[in-house]
């Protein structure tokens, strides 16, 4: 019996704004393995902003995403079938599988495919708190910002998976945190779920000037740290109070990811300040992966670590969730169930 | 009989381009010293960028140069007259003596009057390769950038007494070096006499693309690392050339010191090539100061440093000469000759 595979295919780039028609929908049989192989059935996959990146042709960080092959993306599921002596039938794996629901892995190279234990880590962690989303926010705070404790720092996209995190972490080293998001609703969840001390809603600001005015609010003592998601108006907004040695975390630039013009407006601060600003990809950092990996899977498995979840259902809602994303609909993780 | 000093106050703040009303000229008699103090005849005032900034009310890494004083300023000199033993009639020394003739130092606190040795190093020196303009440029290469052999290091300003001093430094680390400074002669002199391997005159381009053109061709592996003492449009042309992991050093952005806007037009460069970027005061960091001007020392007394001076003649010259300075008619240091 055929297995049919279904996956979404990258039909065309975007010109700006991407549309469900930059993408495909396809049936595949899956192919039977050869010696080493391993059939996964993808149980979630996970949807993330640098997504939108390679679907540009323009030089970036990583290579464009090809056109008419199965999206990229990472995944968790279940070995349903296997040609290789280090993966069984029934383990639990992390991978990136792509946006498809079966994935086939030559597991003959290391790393490709990782065996995760879900006794105290729920499996979809893995693409979230636990994976990732969570070491990417554990980097850019410890490696780059390493606050001290009584230190401010701030972060924007704070109800995403990797704002969520940077905020939580920050806590744990004593610091106040201060989150900014979209919406008085992410806004509650943030303070009240995630234990931030304040969040902005950017929203109901409509200028620099207001923002950076109720930042100096809930930041009275100034900013010593930044984690950076968004880029733009925030920016600029956070920069007007930062502190004298503030360390700015570039991970992400979302509101420029369409191709709109995102100017810094007044890059003097960073040196009447003598800020430092860096930024950073995760995965070029896999020697922190272990350490972070350790803190983040302790505070999940000892419920210390809040994190929430948006679940679309099924391979085909794929890319409405993905253009959701882009527009900030999530709360949390954005994934696609599978299963 | 009684000295009279010739001192430049601050009469009034700018609004947007100074001018010489901005100064009034005093004379003062030379009080008589009491104990501890030192009367030091100034040979030579260094005339800086950093005092555009003084000069405004408005918040910065330092206090304003309050109205009706003495302008700051770093001199170096001969002591005239000595009422502490850790210095006598004859000694050379070098201090911030401020824009005047003569200046009383209490020379009892460590640091505020140092005394210099002019066997090997020319007086006027210890203002320029030897002094606050090397060490900055040493600290901004070798603490920030820190290139390897191999690497290409731009920098602004290039002819000025920082700019040259980067580049030298980063010739004597292997590097390809590639200065940007304004019109034909100052280039040429930043190739010829600095050493440098080119050099854009960036008045030769009207916009953004055609000098990040120019310097494609001058720097056909990229930029590695940047020495900013400009920003606007020379930093947005550079970033457009930027390698992934280069560095900058952002020690001045004398383009906007007059309160012009200076937008960085691609902030997400600084993510795509994962850049780290910090601003830096040199006064902040005195920890390196000894190993640099060891470097900077050897350097110009074997020989293999090159340096021009821009001399004004005389205290009543300094307004004029530091206008000039800000708009970048002086080749080298600029410096008023006092006697």
């Amino acid at each position: 019996m055929t297995t049919i595979n279904r996956q979404v295919l990258l039909a065309s780039r975007p010109e700006g704004e991407p549309t469900v028609e930059n993408f495909r929908l396809v049936e595949t049989p899956v192919p039977a393995l050869t010696e080493g192989q391993v059939l996964v059935r993808n149980h979630f996959l996970s949807l993330d902003p640098y997504m939108r990146g390679r679907m540009n042709e323009g030089k970036s960080y990583a290579a464009p995403q090809p056109l008419d092959e199965v999206m990229i993306g990472g995944t968790v599921g279940e070995v349903i079938e296997s040609r290789n002596d280090h993966f069984k039938v029934g383990d639990k794996v992390v991978g990136m599988g792509g946006w498809q629901e079966y994935v086939v892995v030559n597991a003959t190279q290391r790393g490709v495919l990782q065996k995760v234990d879900t006794t105290h880590v729920p499996l979809s962690a893995y693409l979230g708190a636990v994976g990732m989303p969570g070491v990417t926010a554990w980097y850019g705070l410890v490696k780059i910002i390493n606050p001290k404790a009584g230190e401010t720092v701030v972060v924007s996209a704070a109800s995403g998976a990797v704002g969520g995190a940077v905020g939580q972490l920050a806590k744990v080293r004593g610091c106040r945190v201060v989150g900014i998001a979209g919406g008085p609703q992410k806004c509650a969840q943030v303070v009240e779920e995630l234990g931030f001390d304040a969040c902005i809603d950017y929203k109901a600001h409509a200028d620099v000037k207001s923002l950076s005015k109720a930042l100096k609010d809930a930041a009275p003592n100034g900013v010593d740290g930044y984690f950076e998601n968004v880029g733009g108006m925030i920016l600029d907004a956070v920069m007007l109070r930062a502190n004298a040695f503030s360390r700015i975390a570039l991970c992400g630039m979302i509101a420029g990811y369409n191709g709109e013009p995102i100017p810094m407006s007044y890059p003097q601060l960073l040196l009447t300040n003598r800020m430092k600003l860096e930024g950073f990809i995760v995965s070029e950092h896999m020697e922190v992966w272990p350490e972070a990996l350790k803190e983040l899977g302790t505070l999940v498995a000892t419920g210390q670590f809040k994190y929430r979840e948006t679940l679309a259902q099924g391979i085909a809602s794929a890319p409405e969730a993905f253009l959701g994303l882009l527009k900030g609909k999530n709360f949390g993780k954005q994934l696609v169930k599978l299963v």
